[in-house]
């Protein structure tokens, strides 16, 4: 991928975007951090809209990141996790999810990130992921993905290749999201086949997958900012990630995400036949 | 409790054994970060006895942990994870987890810890977590348990109010721990009660519940050494933890941990009609 600034009306060439995908993230991080383990009272929040783990920590954080993208790129849109699309007049879109992982959260887990993607078009042109209780982020780069960690430590990021199903890592956010029936049949068959199952992973088991300490995640019905931010993160560290049906991964729906084109290929038949 | 050098024959007061506590965890973090996100090819991984996820990471630990310990009170005996039990002269035992969530670790996640803890006879006298990847720290002194972290904040730890299960939050490590029959239908009885379960928590799942964000940890199976040093640290903060026919959990077994007693004795009921 070459400098562009594009038919936008604003100088934004990769550097001076990737430059700002990395400011929001500095700006978010102190806003969640605020309300992360924080004492809650659990019960009366039971309410008729059954548990919504919602916090102020995820609206506040996108507030803030919303009032410096129109600041710096007016033309931008934005489609967000918490207050929804802003249409921009450029091929811009931010994809944004300040607390991707709100249940970790809420129980006091650090794995939860701030997802901060970039559209170009209907193309991931970068992603970012700040963890900033931990001190980590992951972001791409134009050729690579990176990532940094409180020691100080920049990290090329490289998916590990793994040729067969039953050497491979599974990671899912929750088995119950799969949906009985077709959903949990893919599950089984999956969980059947792996190496090893782990669950509880959010966003980080995309950026695990990235760094190569995982080869699958299957998740279904995320939404296109559960996924897009993360995107240019995983192809950049040689990954592979589609819908169950082979189609692209940035507007969302049923993901796989694979280290190895081999395995990916491999799930994608699974499914067919499930 | 009081001040107390017992039996022993060296220097025992608590404040030289939690010290050391502190002291083995400063020693033993630099040893498991050293091995902690380091690439590992999967493809030759799965020999005979199947997937073996104990590490390097986990037997240097526990060996530079047991030498500094026969140093300081060479009368003292060890329990540890992986090269099991050396018996001491005198009453004290300590219990060692070098890395607690060796499945966490070896996907990259920071859901892990070294637990140190010390049983007076059958006692847990003290305990600690330590997770060197995050900077955080949990551990029980003589009237209260406490946390720091990277920001170094030193926090008292302080269970939360939950009366009822309908309001619990409730942690576990994986459902498949539980086995097909009377230990699935408990996991099954709970999942329906709560209002929400959430899996990947291993030595996490009790630090939290302690820091007042988990409400409930049920677990099956579990050894001395992955329950003995968090007992501490839990009941200091205001916490109940027992085996599932209520008898003490420091020898491990099926555990229940509740922040609040009314929803650890609803959950004794409940398994006692399963």
């Amino acid at each position: 991928m070459t400098e562009r600034s594009g038919t936008s009306n604003v100088p934004s060439g990769f550097h001076s975007l990737l430059k700002c995908a990395h400011d929001l993230a500095d700006l978010s991080g102190p806003v969640t951090l605020k309300h992360f383990r924080k004492p809650v009272a659990v019960d009366n929040k039971d309410g008729k809209g059954g548990f919504d783990p919602v916090t102020v920590a995820d609206r506040g954080a996108e507030r803030i990141i919303v009032k410096e993208l129109k600041r710096r790129f007016a033309d931008h849109g934005v489609i967000g996790e918490e207050y929804g699309t802003y249409k921009g007049t450029s091929r811009y879109n931010w994809v944004l999810d300040p607390i991707d992982g709100t249940r970790s959260f809420i129980i006091g887990s650090p794995i939860w990130g701030t997802l901060i993607g970039l559209l170009d078009g209907e193309t991931p042109l970068l992603g970012l992921m700040d963890q900033p209780y931990t001190g980590e982020r992951f972001w791409s780069e134009q050729k690579a993905a990176f990532s940094s960690n409180r020691f100080g430590k920049k990290t090329k990021l490289k998916t590990r290749a793994c040729a067969e199903l039953k050497h491979a890592i599974l990671t899912t956010t929750h088995p119950d999201l799969f949906a009985a029936g077709a959903q949990q049949a893919v599950l089984a068959s999956l969980k059947s086949r792996v190496r090893m199952a782990r669950y509880g992973t959010d966003c980080y088991g995309y950026c695990m997958l990235a760094s190569g300490f995982i080869d699958l995640v299957v998740e279904p019905d995320l939404k296109i900012y559960d996924i897009a931010p993360l995107i240019p993160i995983i192809e950049k560290a040689g990954g592979v990630v589609t819908t169950w049906d082979g189609k692209p991964a940035s507007r969302g729906g049923d993901i796989i995400a694979a280290g190895d084109a081999r395995i990916h290929a491999a799930v994608l038949k699974l499914i067919a036949k499930a």
